[in-house]
């Protein structure tokens, strides 16, 4: 990596919150929207009305970032849509697995067949003999004991565990020992993962809890 | 309601942080695992190890609620469990609908179908024909057209959304209309509901994009 490179990463490590990047994907979302409109440039107050923050506080957040608002311009949506989506890492290409191919691993599988963008599912494990050797889309379903070859063979970006609470750690050490760099987790368990692995968590059960808390006591 | 408990919900009301409820739900896992294993009393350091926050977090957290802890003994792992069932109001029973029975929806209804504990899914709909008259585990997904009559006849509380984004608004509006008091939305869309629906997203598109940035910048 030239130093140039290594200083405007370093730059952002430093300055991009936890909260800003939680919001980027949503940016993107409402960029992408736009763009397929044929929308060419927005100000910050109209985004505003459009995502529901502030104008300043987009103002700020796109700022972290280097500032392509122009005063009296606005933003231009296409460039600040490549920005992002290059920011966010989807301008590389994800190779991903996914191990655990009941019906909630399925639907990752379709979801991620149709919206892809650059996340590309490769592989599909399971231990279950009744699916191994069916097709999901144009994948066959692997035997999990093939998975450690299959990291070996493949550079395989991120891994997602769609499997049971109790085999999703042993799974995740697994993913890890084979060099993934992300995870994203469905099963509802917190994963001990090593600091340079990226996690995602998915909890489907805490989100529907939530939404039992919010309608028994009405806070929003 | 009587007056102490429309005291103690209006306390609860001011006291409790959007920052605390999120974290209900995993507080209650974890005692629901250690409830399993037969563990009786736990103390905030050893709740700390297991979950990851802070002892002083835990308590502040628990306390939030009343305080069940007692000096030197620690928590009573199965009182403390149901009172933050009950808190997250999961001592009351929820009558759910799906709309959109596609692969994810189908997942959806399976997962719930397996870890309800309260949760009933008694409706799912969809506009495809080829999908319509069929089954999901003992129910038949029916006509879209009939859901507004269904919400007549039935106390639904919770409506599943997990059609695409280009329809999610207008069966949100529907769901609304049609009384129910909170909503689970799986569709890549922010949606526009009155103040007194809860709302609950599960934006699997943003998730994943998570994964990608954390892997790029490595910033956890």
């Amino acid at each position: 990596m030239p130093d140039q490179e290594k200083d405007d990463e370093k730059k952002m490590k430093k300055q991009v919150s936890k909260a800003v990047v939680k919001r980027l994907p949503r940016y993107r979302r409402y960029l992408e929207d736009l763009k397929r409109k044929g929308v060419e440039r927005i100000s910050s107050s109209e985004l505003s009305e459009l995502i529901g923050y502030t104008a300043s506080q987009i103002r700020q957040d796109l700022n972290t970032f280097g500032g392509f608002g122009q005063q009296g311009y606005g933003y231009n949506v296409e460039a600040l849509y490549r920005e992002i989506s290059q920011i966010l890492g989807l301008d590389s290409d994800y190779k991903m697995v996914i191990i655990g191919v009941g019906n909630l691993g399925h639907a990752v599988a379709n979801y991620t067949h149709i919206y892809k963008e650059g996340f590309e599912i490769i592989g599909l494990f399971d231990v279950n003999p009744k699916l191994i050797g069916e097709h999901v889309n144009d994948l066959v379903i692997k035997d999990l004991d093939e998975l450690q070859d299959f990291l070996k063979d493949n550079d395989v970006e991120i891994g997602i565990i769609t499997t049971n609470k109790s085999s999703a750690q042993s799974i995740a050490d697994k993913l890890v020992e084979g060099g993934v760099k992300g995870i994203w987790n469905f099963a509802p368990v917190d994963l001990s993962i090593p600091d340079d692995v990226a996690l995602e968590n998915v909890h489907l059960t805490d989100s529907l809890h939530s939404v039992a808390f919010h309608i028994k006591h009405k806070i929003k």
